[in-house]
Parts: structure tokens; sequence; C-alpha cells
């Protein structure tokens, strides 16, 4: 580790978010905490009487300028956030008053926090590993029950017992290495070296096990794009608000947002779905037709999953027909994966579903009707289904790995332990092996922040906000 | 009082802004607190365990599954914002782990809590008055440090105590006028009289003075209208970003707001200055010259302080000769307030000062340079000066009126204090006079909520955000 384990300054920041709101909160962390507090803040109690995990009522002080009635929340070290001295200040709400309580704080001696400042001292300081920290910003950021409920496991230390119980095999697997190097001249290197092997095995199953659950943490964490196409009138952009109808529609962090300027965002049983071209659907009355496929053709290259809406109460157009063998290609040479739905079913009868080629290529159809909600559950049941196709199920107990840096390392793992094993066949010194086996374990340290630099620790903490 | 003083059902809301944070808290108040926290919250204490003003930390569940690990804060009725059992729950930021936490405390028992409903059970359990309410909406709104200060004293008790000070010096004058009517056959009633006018002209000044304050209240309270004018390449648009460089520049509470369809705002010494028409000034290079002049013209109504800004390294044109004309006539009629800025003094000089009609008009000049600042500290006093010229200065220690429920009340009662006055000197029976006493007394009482409606409420409380 190349990281100093001690801060000398005390840190400061808004925790809570900027806006309108009954309470914000400053956080104040590092050893001068107390001695902040005592200059700007007088309640019935004297500072030194101030007990952890206690809350306090008074008046926060500039000098002599009252300017807000407070709460402060103290957390004695190293019971706190950061193991640290911790004070939270609760105002009012609102944009000035939390600014200028922050101001106060920052002449009586903090300095203004870096995002995630707070959690890498809690890193740094021990009290959590890096794939802990990692998931503070995950929770925060989770946007579906699913993500929430990863994020938290990997907060609570689920990645963190799986990395170390894997590392600790690894320790046992050098030490079989060790008693080899100890004995070498003795018959006891065959057996430990099979003993040997069969472990190395059973580690790289694991590891290998964690690197493919990454396909799903990668949905879970991102969600799948989503495109619904079709020719016009046919209904898609009906079908995309019942599909949006009550909670399902994820709100956006920043209200007043434009809508229309943004993908829409759906959550459908805790998966975040990202509905690529609502533009697109939104062009009705488009007049130039025949351009339709050709404009989203583009954006089909970044979709997971393309809703292809057809018209139950139209006859079968050579647009439609179009569509269909477009997509069946792309289904067929790079594996996109496709819902048929034919909508308005509510209407009479008009289209040749024979004349249709999903069937024969077992894509799924599925009939709706936009306007009466008909098979809208069944939709949303197929794109879950579509989602997790040729992926790994989604297990509540299993550990998913979501982040592209710990999926690199475990592949740096693998990659190390299956040199290993392939120098441990081929008879040549123990002490390579060793070499390769040193490599992998600082692979898995690195997931956990045993192995570290400065770099990979800004990249984390940077993509935090303010305050945590 | 219309209001029913008990609240059997329980409230909860996100008592923090809606956004990314690190933080963010939702609040609990009513009888039901501790059985909803009990039921979905688990720490190494049972419920009944826990102690006012302590904070405890554990996980929130919904039935089984942890939702987030939590902080709660418990405040024990009545030593609470409420008065009420209390908690807040601290948990992660963001939008969905917040929102989901709010569910979960919903199902469990509780409703959702209106805008300001927390504040309005602190005034209906007769914690705080109903102008200490309105402050902390106020408080929460304010955006310069003197509205945040004002705000602040009224939150305390400063008008509440002013207001009941005058309401007893009422309640005063009407045992005066009860003893009259028990001695109405002696003596007694002329000196008793004249007693009774003295305090009653005195109170009807204390009041006159309040109602007047309300004009310097309101220009805190809602800032000054700014407009910058002049003829094109002038240099409005430097000018207007060297005041607005550094820390005047208010920012808007959402971030990444345009800021160009918006008006900019200034804080200057405290006074919030609403700059308006800066589409005006941006177009600098408008091929319609003789154009400017008639399309800033409406928008100079809704001014309260015209900067008109000339070149001091060129010569006067008429279009400058034709707003000053303009601009004076504004000033002469409708006591518009002007500050002509004589921008560009670092270049040479070529304007002819002798021939701008300011100088024999007595409106103030200030010479500036937008480039390299001189003068800007200059304009800055100027406007400082100009925001409460005919107006009551500023003093920290004044009880201030800002708002208009409050200055009609106050004028009502003194209304009602005058015809009292009149009625006495008229000779005719005390009686009268007692009925215009007690009008003037349940006005003043409306304003720290002795005297209410539902509706007032209503008005009051919906103004406020959710959470508070």
């Amino acid at each position: 580790m190349v990281i100093t384990p001690h801060n000398d300054d005390t840190i400061a920041a808004i925790a809570t978010p900027i806006g309108t709101g009954g309470l914000a909160i400053i956080r104040i962390s590092g050893s001068k905490t107390l001695e902040i507090v005592d200059k700007i803040f007088k309640s019935k109690h004297d500072t030194d009487e101030l007990k952890s995990w206690h809350i306090y009522l008074g008046n926060l002080f500039d000098k002599k300028d009252i300017i807000d009635e407070v709460t402060v929340s103290f957390y004695r070290s190293p019971r706190s956030y950061t193991t640290e001295d911790i004070v939270e200040i609760g105002c009012h709400g609102g944009i000035f008053v939390a600014r200028r309580i922050l101001d106060v704080i920052l002449e009586n001696g903090a300095r203004l926090a870096e995002p995630g400042e707070f959690t890498k001292r809690a890193f740094i300081n021990g009290r959590i590993d890096l794939s802990q920290a990692e998931a503070v910003a995950d929770l925060i950021h989770s946007k579906t029950e699913i993500s929430r409920n990863i994020s938290l496991k990997h907060m609570e230390g689920q990645l963190y017992e799986k990395i170390e119980r894997i590392r600790n095999e690894l320790i046992d697997i050098l030490s079989l290495l060790e008693i080899e190097l100890d004995f070498s001249e003795e018959d006891i290197e065959f057996v430990e070296r099979e003993n040997f092997i069969i472990k190395l095995n059973h580690t790289i199953e694991e590891i290998e096990h964690l690197i493919n659950s990454y396909s799903t943490g990668k949905i879970i964490k991102e969600g799948i794009n989503l495109i619904i196409i079709g020719k016009r009138n046919v209904g898609k952009s009906s079908l995309l608000n019942a599909l949006l109808r009550e909670d399902r529609a994820i709100v956006t962090e920043i209200p007043g947002t434009t809508r229309d300027v943004l993908e829409e965002q759906l959550d459908i049983k805790g998966i975040l779905f990202n509905v690529i071209d609502t533009a697109g659907i939104a062009e009705t009355d488009d007049p130039v037709e025949k351009e339709g496929i050709k404009r989203t053709h583009g954006k089909i290259e970044r979709a997971n999953i393309v809703i292809h809406v057809l018209d139950f109460s139209n006859t079968l157009t050579k647009e439609d027909q179009s569509i269909i063998s477009k997509v069946e290609s792309l289904s067929n040479q790079k594996g996109l994966k496709i819902i048929s739905v034919i909508n308005k079913i509510d209407l009479d009868k008009k289209i040749e579903i024979e004349k249709i080629s999903y069937f024969e290529n077992n894509i799924p159809i599925v009939r709706t009707s936009a306007k009466t909600f008909a098979g809208i559950d069944d939709l949303e049941d197929m794109l879950y289904q579509k989602a997790f196709e040729g992926e790994n199920k989604y297990n509540t107990s299993d550990v998913i790995i979501t982040k592209k840096r710990h999926v690199e390392a475990l592949k740096k793992c693998s990659g190390s332990l299956k040199r290993a094993l392939k120098t441990s066949q081929t008879g040549l010194s123990s002490e390579f092996i060793s070499v390769d086996l040193r490599e992998a374990l600082d692979s898995l340290g690195e997931i956990i922040g045993i192995v570290t630099n400065e770099d990979i620790l800004k990249n984390i903490f940077e993509k935090f906000c303010i305050g945590k």
C-alpha cells in the first residue's frame, strides 16, 4: 500500500443534496472536529461534555452572529463512519444557510472534503475494504431494487468475504508448494503435487464463476438498452406509455428536467431498461415513411433488446416485412434479442399471422393492447426473461460482480492461476509456480484494496458525490 | 381557533432535498412513531430502550429484507420539533434508497406528510407561533445574508414578542376603558380618557412604524429589480460580468440549469438584485440599433433601478441623448431610480461630460472600467444606497415586516385603532370604542396565529417544502 494511513487535516462538506428541503446536514471529520465545534456552536453543554452518539440543540455562530438554530450529532473516534471524530450539523434546508455554515466551518480550521473523501478515510483507516467503499457509491446511485440489494450486500462485505476466502485458499495452496520445496528429494512431492492441482483447479473454477457473474452484474448495474421499432401508426408511443404507467417509470434526479430530451427508464421487476430513441417513437406521423428503418438502423446497434411492433388491425405491408428480415438477420449475426409485439388486439384482426416469419424463427410474439393494457404484463415478463437469456439467472444469495475493475482483476488472477497450473504440469521448479500464485494473490488484493495505489483510489473516489 | 389540537395520525416524509447526495433523512412524527420503528428497525437495542436525543446504528428492514444500514435519531415527546415523538432515519443518499425506506414506513402505518406539516404541528401543538412557523420557510428560501438574518430573528420569536407586547398594551388600554365604564358617573372619566388617548396614539405609532418597515422588508425578501441599458458596445455585458464576478453571483438551485434563460441574481451586501432583461444586455451587435430603446422600454417599467451605461471613450450620440431624456422623464414621472455609469475609463476620454444632463438632475454618475474592475466597488455602494433610498435604513436590531399577510393585518389593526381614537374624541359610549379595540386585537392575533382559520393555515403551509 502506497497510502499514508493518517490524515492530520479535518474535512467538511454538505452531505445532503443541494436544493430546497427541510433539512441539510454538514459533516465534519478529523482530529480538529471538536475544536472547531467549540468555536462555532453554543448549547447548554460545554463541548468537552458532548457524548458520543448523542444529539445536542443549540445555535451556530459566526463570531457573535447567530447563523441558525442547529442540531449537533457527535460520533467519537473510533466509533464513527471514518473512525475519526465526526460531527454532523443539522440545519435548516435550502442553499444559503447550509453554505453559510460550511463557510464558517472552513474559516475555523477545516478544509473542504473531496468527493468520497469521508468514505476514502473509512477505507484508509481500515474500517471497510475497497469493495465495500465502492459499494457505498453504487448504493447511492442505485435505481432499482436489485441493484440496491447487490450494492448493499457488497457494502456489508459479501464480496470482501468471498475474495478473502479465495485468497486464504491460495495461501493454503502456496503452503503446499512450500512443503513440496522442503521435501523435494522425497516421495511426498507426487502426492502433494496432485493435491495442489486439485485445489488449484477448484480455485480457478471459483474465479471463473465470479467472472461469469459479471454479464449478469452488468445488466443489473447498467440496465438493458431497449429500442421499440415499427412502421408508423402501429402504437409504439402508446406501448411505451403503457410500460411507463404507474410506478415503473423511474423519476429522474433533477426535478423539472425536460422529459423528452432524456432516455426514458423503466424499472421492470428490479431491472433497469433504458429506452433508446424515444424521439423516433414519437414520430408517428413522419411523412418520409420509407426512411424510418434506415434512420433507426444505427440505433439498433446500441440495443440489447429490440421490440418490433406490428398492427393487429391492419394487413402486413412491405415495410413490415422489410423490418422483419432486417431484424432477423441482426438476430442471427449479432445475437440481438428480439420481441415481436402484435399491438391493437382490441380492434378487429386484419394481420396475416401466417406471413410472419418470426414464428418459424422462434422469436417470441406477445399480443398486446396498449389501450386496454391487455398483454402488457406478458410483455414485461418477456422483457425480464429476455434480459437474462443466455446469462446466469440472478439469485439473491449469489455473489455478483458488477464492476469492470473487479472483473479485470479477476481475469488477471485467473490468467496467473492457469499459468501456475500449466507450469506445474510441465514439471518446472516450484519457484516458477510460486511467482504466478503470488501474482494471483496480488490481483485479488486489488479488489479489496490490499494492493492499491493513489491512481486507483483517485479513480474510484472522484466518482463519489461530495459529502460521502 | 378552529383547529383541532390533536393529530392521531403519524406522518412521514423525506426531509432532505431530492437528488444525489451522501445522506438522506426520512422524518417520522406522531404517536405511532416508535411502533413503526419497532417493526422496521433492528439494532443492538430494543425499541423500548431507545433514549431521547440519542442516535442508534442498525438495519432497516422491509419484512425480512435489509434495505439499508441506517442511523435512527430519536426525539421523545414533548422535546421535539413537533412536540410529538419524532424519529429521523439517516440512510444512504440518492433517490432510490430513501424512497424505498419511505415506502416501508408508509406501509407500516404512517401517512405521507403534506408540505410544511411538521412545522404546522409545531404551531398547532403550541411550541411556536404562526409568525415563527412562517419564518422557517423564509429561512429555507433565503438567498442572502440579510434575509437569512431577518428570517432567523422572526423564527426566534422577535416578531412574536413585539406583537405580544403591543397586544398587552392594547389589553391595558381596554382595561382603562373598563375603569371608565365602572366609574362613568364620576370625575375619573376625564383623567382616564386623556391617559387612554395618549396610550392609543402611542400604540398607533408603533403599528405604523411596523407597517412602514414593510417597504424595507419587501426589498430584503424579494430583492431589487435591476436593468442595465445603453446603446450597443458600451460594455453592458462586461459590466454585468464584473458585477457577477466571484462570490456575488447567486447559484441557482438546480445544477445544470442553463444560465442564459434565467435572470441573473446578484448578492450585493446582503441585498438581492434580480437583473432583468439579460438577453437585451447580450445583444451587443444588434443590427437594428434604433430599435434598442423601444424594446427595452417595457422592461424598464418592471425595474426598481436602472443603470444607464455610457462609453467614456466615445463621443455622445443622438441615441445616448435619447435614452437620457427617456430615463429622466421616467425618473420624474414614476420615481424610477437611476444610476448613470460611464464605462471604459481605462481608455482615452472622448465623451463630452458637460453635455450629460444627469449632472444637473442630481442623478449619480459612477465611472467604471469593467475591464480593470475600477469603480465596480463604487457602483456596488451606489446600488446598495439606491436600494434603500427613500426607505428606512435596515438596522439589524429592528423588527422588519417582510410578509404581505402581516402588513395587511397591521393595516386592519391600525384602521381599527384610528376608529377607536375618533370615536373616543366624539364622546360616543365606550362600548363602541371597545368593539374597535377588540377588532384591533384580533388583527394582531392573526399574525401570531391566535386568531386563524384553516384557509389561512392552508395558504401558509402549502408553500413549504415537504419534510419540514
